[in-house]
C-alpha cells in the first residue's frame, strides 16, 4: 500500500542518486538506523513490553512483536551460534517488496529493504543493544527465503 | 510510525539532492502521481466502492474513504466553486508530519506533504479525472489548518 510504494519511490531516488549498489545500501542503513532511534519511543509505548532478560528473548521480541505491529507480519526466529548471540529472522513473505517483480540487471547487489537492517540496528542500540544486521538470503535475489541475521555484539552496562 | 519516518527520510534525502525547494516539492508530485497510479488498483479492490457520479461524490470518497485507508484521518470537505469542480480538503490533523517540528528556516517553501497531491492526482487520472491538486494551507508553515485544493478539470469519456 501506500508505505511499501513510497519507500519504492525512495530506493528508485538513491538508485538515481547512486552509481554503486554498495552505496545505496549503505545509504538505507544509515537512514534507517535514524528511523530506529527514533521508532523506539513508539514501539516502547504501543507496545508495554517488558525488559528482555536474553538475547533470545530479544530476537523474539524483534520478530512477535516489532516486526508484527509495523510490517504485520511475524518472522521466524532461530538462533545460528552456539554462543547464543546470532540469530535469523526467517520471513516467508516480506511485505515491502510487494510491487518489486524483481531487481534490475544492474542492481544485482542491491540490498532493497536494507533499511530494515538499520532500523533494527538504530532501535536495538537505544535499548542499549549493540549488534549488526545484514540481509543474509533475500527472495529478491533468488533465495528460497528472506532472512535478517541479527548479531548481538556485547551488553552495555544499563 | 515506520511509513512517517520513512517519508521523512524520502524528503530529506530529495533536500539533499536538490537545493530548490521548487524542485524538491516537484519531484514529490512526480513520485506521488507515479505511487497514485499503482495505488488506484489496491484502493478499487480494498474499498470495493462503486463508481462516482460527480465530482462532489468522488471528492466525498478521497477525504472519507482513501485518507481513511491510508493514513487513517478523515479530512473534511468543502466545495469552493460556483462551478462545482473545486473542492477543499482540510485536515485537523496530518499524521505524516508526526515527527517534524518545524520546517527549518532555508527550506520556507517546501511542500513536505506535497507527495500526496501527486497521489490524489495519479489515482484520479486513472480513472479518468483530470485534477490539479496543490497544498493550499499548511500547519507546517503556520497556516491553522492543512488544506489540499482539488480542481477538477473536465471529465474524460469512459
Amino acid at each position: 500500500e501506500l508505505f511499501v510504494l513510497t519507500y519504492g519511490a525512495l530506493v528508485a531516488q538513491l538508485c538515481k542518486d547512486y552509481e554503486k549498489d554498495e552505496d545505496v545500501n549503505t545509504c538505507l542503513d544509515r537512514m534507517g538506523y535514524g528511523i530506529g532511534v527514533r521508532l523506539i519511543d513508539d514501539f516502547l509505548a504501543r507496545s508495554a513490553v517488558k525488559k528482555c532478560r536474553s538475547y533470545s528473548e530479544t530476537a523474539d521480541m524483534i520478530a512477535q512483536v516489532a516486526f508484527k505491529m509495523y510490517l504485520g507480519v511475524t518472522p521466524s526466529v532461530s538462533c545460528s551460534s552456539a554462543a547464543g548471540n546470532e540469530f535469523s529472522l526467517i520471513l516467508d513473505k516480506n511485505p515491502l517488496v510487494d510491487f518489486v517483480e524483481e531487481l534490475p540487471a544492474e542492481r544485482a547487489s542491491l540490498c532493497y529493504c536494507n533499511i530494515l537492517c538499520g532500523v533494527i540496528r538504530g532501535a536495538l542500540e537505544m535499548v542499549h543493544l549493540a549488534a549488526e544486521v545484514t540481509f543474509l538470503q533475500d527472495r529478491l535475489k533468488g533465495d528460497a527465503v528472506t532472512e535478517i541475521g541479527i548479531t548481538f555484539l556485547r551488553k552495555a552496562e544499563d
